[in-house]
């Protein structure tokens, strides 16, 4: 058995409800590729240690929601496979071995590592593990020989330490690891309602498991063009919060007309907000409707991970055999 | 199920065939433990990755050697469990969970990694796996719950980084890891051949294994009292290399009848090493016994060892789901 031509990789941590940004910015991307390729989509249970060591008691109950936010976004169980990090222990076995070959001069090096250690004050990440998270990236991609890896500009670093592995892997034992590739996630800007990103910790977030009702007032609150005064001011969609996603959502005729509204004052803000309403209204559709047919089964997401855990686990057991015999294991 | 009052565990690398300084530093005291307390040893693979990743062919070969010497040592399978590490999983997935709560600064202040840092020079130990091999090693021992540690001297700071590991976990996720204590191996001065210590890498070792042919050149050549350059010349057990042996085989009275006759320079260095001779072989005897009972049964160390690993596994696995349900996984 060889593995295909055509793979992919790729994981989220467990840390709560996916939003827009979340969306447009990761799972679209997913969707498109489970249909053009095997797909491995996990979650990343271990990798939410690295930072909520301290608090893990929510992880448990964020693994289900991110799976039901998967499935309702347009994961199907039938075309990707789904599953849970820790449930394959073969993970942290290869984590174990590559970490004797990695120097941990790569790591200090690692851009994210220097830049977190700086910024993030409200945590403690100089733990070991913290330090050596690209070490498990690698290992959860590594373990299964993917060709592709779906990325933003700004995980390149990291893509590129995970074939730094693989090539000195392949350098002291032999070939074995193909060097996975970006496959580049298309850049989507999605403000929150306040116009910063969007990101649950602002507060500035709708979810994708919203309601309508729930999402109405939020859009009301959303910042628009913040030097649009009155309806008669003409306003400018390249400075407004909301009009980024008229780009995602909206037709190009109707992306065309609302601008041609708002630049002329023809088309003020509370209308402009209930075009988006109307959208975002047919775009949650679907993702409410198959949410609300996964949650009628108490069993559903349950047995999608079951099967899904098997299906990695056979994989990555039969990889991981591989590496053993290399190394004389 | 609980924890056994009494019960211990340790491991060794495996990274050759051990020899008279193996079998008094530590082996010795093995022996006595099993007989006392429930113990658990393991050939220590995934360590010895650590310093000789770049070439680990021979590792393979070496962990049923190593087996083969334990037991002719007087290790019972039936009496302790000895196992091998990289089959029982669950030290790897111990390891990733302990990398995530152990601050990077307190590996970095291990003395053993800040000496060897400094005097390996012919290995590359620059690498993530070495600065956690602690971490590993916490692992390993944490991860059977164990009363008792044999360690050296020189080994006690590892055991107390294992015991603040054991303490952070504890202190984030409610008690559950012991903090095992050090059991004191009785320090025993094994010089090699030719004075320096006993080891592998000098050439200069008494093997477990040789036979007692090949054993009688390594003894004449032996340096003793330097100093004594006729037989007529007194001699001086306490400068005196092989004088430690006597120390460690003889009986108390010919100990004394050889120091008498040694510094009365009644008794020579050629006679001494017959001595030395007789007692080491009839130490050795009952080890060469037992090894050649146990080779010539081609399945014996590989039974010994999956019925080791099978009690280690169970044992690792109900332990690690503690771990797990403390962290809400």
């Amino acid at each position: 058995m060889t593995t295909p031509d055509k793979r992919t990789v790729s994981g989220m941590r467990p840390t709560g409800p996916l939003h827009l940004g979340h969306y447009f910015g990761v799972l679209k991307n997913w969707v498109e590729m489970q249909h053009e390729m095997e797909a491995f989509f996990f979650v990343a249970d271990w990798h939410a240690l690295t930072s909520d060591y301290a608090d893990p008691s929510r992880i448990r109950e964020f693994v289900p929601e991110l799976v039901t936010d998967w499935v309702a976004a347009g994961l199907d169980p039938e075309k990707c496979v789904m599953f849970q990090q820790s449930h394959i222990k073969e993970h942290a076995e290869l984590h174990l071995i590559l970490s004797m070959i990695t120097p941990v001069s790569w790591l200090e090096r690692n851009p994210t590592y220097k830049e977190q250690k700086q910024e993030v004050v409200n945590k403690d990440l100089g733990n070991y593990g913290f330090l050596g998270y690209p070490v498990l990236m690698a290992s959860d991609i590594l373990i299964y020989h993917p060709k592709w890896v779906p990325v933003g500009q700004d995980q390149l670093p990291h893509l590129e330490l995970t074939r730094e592995i693989a090539r000195r892997f392949n350098f002291l034992y032999g070939d074995y690891f193909p060097e996975p590739e970006a496959r580049l996630t298309p850049a989507a800007k999605c403000p929150g309602l306040d116009g910063r990103k969007m990101s649950k910790s602002y507060g500035n977030a709708i979810y994708l498991r919203d309601t309508m009702e729930e999402i109405a007032p939020k859009v009301r609150g959303m910042f628009t063009d913040t030097n649009r005064l009155r309806k008669s001011d003409p306003g400018n969609p390249d400075v407004c919060n909301l009009f980024p996603y008229h780009e995602l959502m909206a037709s190009p005729e109707q992306q065309a007309e609302i601008r041609q509204g708002c630049t002329s004052a023809s088309l003020g803000c509370v209308d402009c907000k209930k075009i988006f309403l109307e959208n975002l209204g047919a775009f949650l559709g679907p993702l409410h409707e198959r949410r609300a047919a996964l949650l009628a089964n108490p069993k559903g997401i349950q047995d999608i991970l079951e099967a899904g855990d098997a299906r990695a686990r056979a994989e990555a057991s039969r990889i991981m055999g591989g590496v053993r015999d290399r190394l004389n294991f």
